[in-house]
């Protein structure tokens, strides 16, 4: 096998209570990419569509990923790489992460799986930390694993599995604005009260324990983030507005998607999840912001190979 | 039924990455109390072995949250208390809670159970609020449910039970030193850093799942507080000693009990336990200071009747 095809996820990061940790995958939302051996030795982006991005691989986030891999390899031929890419980039639903993934994902395939899924991810956090400055595993852990993945750990890296329910659904909506990322850490506090601290992991831990136990009420009880979302929720247009009519349209929960400007909502059934989608329709209609709205199934399998 | 004898077991909370909201029921360790009908009105206790406590029900833990109750039904006859106390008080294993959960669970059980048992919880955290001076259920929970429990929230009182592995022992040193409930809480600080936060819920939440796939590895890796115990562990005498001993022994994870001067591990296997009980023993041998040591299975049945 000398070419592949590859359909990379988008996927949602810092879940509620879970920031910083905690991520999900998305099913109709992704990139698809083509992977292919070459004579030639090296890292090659040959096709961009899409978007604007650099064709040079030291300045792409997934020709960064593949340029860790293929140092870590060194093989006699190259990879050239083409992307077509749906998710835009700076939305807040792991653009960077799914482009990164990509091509360690599809080299790894074309090369007989040298690497196990988590040693991926680790050349992935190369080419994440070119487009978000920090090396972080949040976007790209779903994308690789597919379902609920939970970041334990950087050093070393360390990606636990967390069981997804049947039925899950999310509404995503991405208002299109930019949130430049360094004012979505500037805005952050060094220092948060224990108080609020253990409401998070109070939380946090019961989202995990809902999460194996297909517990739909527990999942909205601890849905909530205390730290972050009060800080991060001032730079998005109509924030509280949107949240209000998800969970009014009858969503577990909602949150912001990454660090913005995307706010994500979780639904049992599909039917909820459309319901909420014309929810939140209705209030963005008004704004004059153009915005777009994914509503999609959890994705349990991740990055995958599609036919070509 | 008039008359009731029950096992009233002691109890790990703040059990390191969960602080506040995670505790476990040991298997060993506990009270025994006798709750009997009485035709006089009132809630009296008539019996207290062990320690010195107060018999008034208004000054005695037990007494206080049987009050509770028994204001809550006000029935037309009484109940007397008798308690046969083996958990030292102030120990950090949860000695108040086994009094104020044993005298709601003994009356429920004489009253033909109208109370579940988070119910029952409510009416023990009134008992509970006399000793510690403030209502928390950490303690309370694993007493009354077995096994590991997550404080979700107080205000509605919402307890989670956790999944125990088999074959998951405790191994408990109780040094014999005084530390006072407000010198516990006085050197906590307000605030903490957000960093260290998010490695505290990614630990938790990680503990969470390890308990649910019965992952020894991950339970090892996830037992870590990086909130609270650099403060607290300054008021127990060579906590820094017996935690390494412990460790180098082959628990899994080590903390510090309640709000201390106890020091528990969790180990996997009885012999493994025992080991670690021997190993901690030869530490505070040499220091001059009384202790006694507990090496227990984890409870998974939590408070119950036993035979007279």
């Amino acid at each position: 096998m000398n070419e592949i095809k590859i359909f990379s996820p988008a996927t949602v990061a810092n879940v509620a209570c879970g920031f910083d940790v905690l991520g999900f995958c998305l099913d109709s939302v992704g990139d698809d990419m083509v992977i292919r051996k070459t004579d030639k030795k090296g890292i090659y982006i040959t096709k961009i569509e899409g978007f604007d991005l650099p064709f040079e691989a030291e300045l792409n986030v997934a020709g960064v990923s593949a340029l860790a891999m293929y140092e870590a390899i060194n093989p006699d031929f190259g990879f050239e790489i083409e992307i077509y890419k749906n998710i835009k980039p700076g939305s807040g639903i792991g653009s960077s992460a799914a482009s990164a993934v990509g091509s360690v994902f599809g080299m790894n395939e074309l090369l007989g799986r040298p690497f196990n899924k988590t040693q991926l991810t680790e050349f992935a956090v190369k080419g994440e930390a070119l487009a978000s400055k920090c090396e972080h595993a949040d976007n790209l852990a779903p994308a690789m694993l597919g379902g609920f993945t939970l970041v334990k750990s950087m050093q070393p890296l360390e990606i636990l599995q967390i069981p997804t329910p049947e039925d899950l659904y999310a509404t995503i909506i991405h208002p299109q604005i930019e949130i430049k990322t360094s004012e979505a850490r500037a805005i952050l506090p060094k220092d948060v009260a224990l108080s609020n601290a253990v409401t998070q992991w109070a939380n946090f831990g019961s989202l995990i324990h809902a999460l194996h136990t297909s517990d739909f009420g527990l999942i909205e009880r601890s849905l909530k983030d205390v730290i972050v979302e009060p800080y991060r929720s001032q730079l998005i247009p109509h924030y509280q507005d949107v949240k209000k009519a998800m969970l009014d349209a009858g969503a577990l929960g909602a949150g912001i998607s990454g660090s913005g400007p995307s706010i994500f909502s979780l639904s049992k059934g599909s039917e909820t999840a459309v319901n909420v989608k014309d929810a939140i329709e209705k209030v963005y209609a008004t704004t004059g912001i153009d915005f777009d709205i994914h509503v999609t199934k959890i994705n349990t399998e991740g990055i995958k190979i599609i036919d070509n």
